[in-house]
């Protein structure tokens, strides 16, 4: 295991220690608890809150996303773990603002166990919570039993898209309204080349050939839907691109937001390569691409291997995508 | 190899390919040659322009700093390959707005060799030019000796006092005064876990048993100083810190700003689980650190490992640092 650490242990809350101590103008614990971790202005009175939340391994995913035009605060578990209810409590407690909190996190039975009861303490606070979570990755369910999805790097564009609406002064029932909308259009899928290693488990999570590769694995190394011959990198953007058009609502004319999602140890000169073949591929089908991410987005530590998003978009959720957003991690002007 | 590509000769331009067609608002070719690249609205009248090149391999080194606040145009190699002197001319050319160019690369030989003929193919046109190589790397040569050292991350901090001094109008001469007293200020120093593999090449650059770390190493897979057992991340942060400050013009008082690089395959949590500890250092010696920058600013592909930069800041530095900045690959509002 050739990591750069201390004790295994220790990995996640010494990353929260890094983070803390390189941004303290942006970010702050709540309480003594490194493990929920809030904008270092919440809360902020008149404005939805988002809270977010899940096992460390995968940033930018999910603390990157605490900042302006993004989420309020999260709740951090130990690498590939939940948080526990209470952390997501007092982070809910810690950004609500008066105008209700959306908890918007991937859909994992951990997490969705922990945001549940979490939004019952906060509801004795008389705390209103709504939740919604993220099932992108097709791969991981079949059509017609989406809600069985796991939530992947699509969890970008949720945390994009409620966060700039949560901006704009409107109201949680308005949030939660344009962000199914966004999932609803949203789809991901995705390939992994190489297993992470779990710091405190010490050895790979699976095994995969030198000539192979994986389709559809998830982020934490769930099994996918095939192995096969590492294909080229047209190859695997054909089959990324065909298989998301397919299932969802993607239609020549339409607008969309790409995102080519690197896991960990994926070159960004990779990823480029294969979002040359999904232009392509888009610009043939008719569909209009209006703003492309390429970079790492959600990450599976030292995971080899990439994900696509693609985001169909409508007046509103384009004016959303395009609102500016600064987090230590994820910064963007206004497009 | 492992490479999610096409066909490893096609690797550079269709990486390239894959940029152009993902950011097209921000980035255009020179006329037909995909390896000149310039900001969309080049040139721009009125500003010093600031061309920058080198080899395929490292992004967001070099292509990801052209934009606001940062370089003009690049000049693009093969991997690890410096581009042609008629490259970065013909760059020089479809940048200069009239008020001279400045060349800001890294210190290799390939590199200065092409700059400098494209400077007296500029100077033909009479396109005034004036040259700096960044050589921040402290391990690549011994004090005494710094014009020898090689440029590694700290070409991130480089381009962006340079980038925003020439925003704000300033000469060329201005320009070039204040970019080499950040560079004054300015040390890098990084370890490597794991080689990268050339994609004409085939086979990783060099070897390293599995429980070995290389201190030093440049990211081309330059030999470094000291080839050591894997470390702790407090090890390791102990020695870039301390060999960094020793090198440098630090002392107690000083304000900083830090830049903990991955070279590619090592995660960002292992990058702030560094970071804990440069601060922790910094702070005992009295340094305070401004800002921090953690994440992939310059890598070698698939490599594992990280670099550490420190940058001693003035108020000028202070405000350039602090000024926003856009390009595809780093964005940055006002600090």
């Amino acid at each position: 295991m050739k990591k750069i650490m201390n004790r295994p242990d220790r990995f996640a809350n010494e990353t929260l220690e890094g983070i803390l101590r390189a941004h303290p103008r942006d970010l702050k614990a709540v309480g003594d608890d490194l493990r929920e971790i809030v904008r270092a202005n919440a809360p902020q009175q008149g404005k939805v809150a988002i809270a977010t939340g899940g096992g460390s391994g995968h940033l930018p995913v999910f603390l990157g996303y605490v900042g302006e035009g993004l989420a309020d605060g999260v709740a951090v578990g130990d690498v590939f773990n939940s948080p526990s209810a209470q952390q997501m409590y007092n982070v809910t407690r810690a950004i609500d603002g008066g105008k209700g909190v959306l908890y918007l996190y991937g859909n994992y039975g951990g997490d969705v166990m922990n945001f549940d009861m979490a939004a019952e303490l906060a509801s004795m606070d008389d705390i209103r919570v709504e939740s919604i979570r993220v099932a992108d990755d097709v791969a991981s369910s079949p059509k017609g039993e989406e809600d069985k999805r796991r939530g992947v790097a699509g969890l970008f564009f949720a945390y994009k898209i409620a966060g700039a609406k949560a901006e704009t002064g409107a109201e949680l029932d308005e949030v939660v309204v344009v962000t199914n909308r966004a999932l609803a259009n949203l789809r991901s899928m995705g390939v992994a080349l190489s297993p992470c290693i779990i710091p405190q488990v010490g050895k790979p999570g699976f095994t995969i050939g030198d000539d192979e590769m994986e389709i559809g694995m998830g982020i934490h190394g769930e099994p996918g839907i095939d192995r096969t011959k590492l294909q080229t990198a047209d190859q695997i953007a054909e089959t990324l691109t065909r298989t998301i058009l397919e299932d969802g609502p993607y239609e020549s004319g339409d607008e969309v937001a790409v995102l080519v999602n690197g896991l960990g140890a994926t070159p960004q000169e990779e990823l480029y390569i294969v979002y040359r073949k999904v232009d392509e591929i888009l610009k043939e089908k008719g569909i209009n691409v209006y703003h492309t991410y390429v970079g790492e987005f959600a990450t599976s530590m030292e995971m080899a291997g990439m994900s696509l998003s693609i985001l169909k978009l409508d007046d509103e959720l384009k004016a959303l995508l395009s609102a500016p957003a600064y987090s230590p991690f994820f910064s963007q002007p206004q497009l």
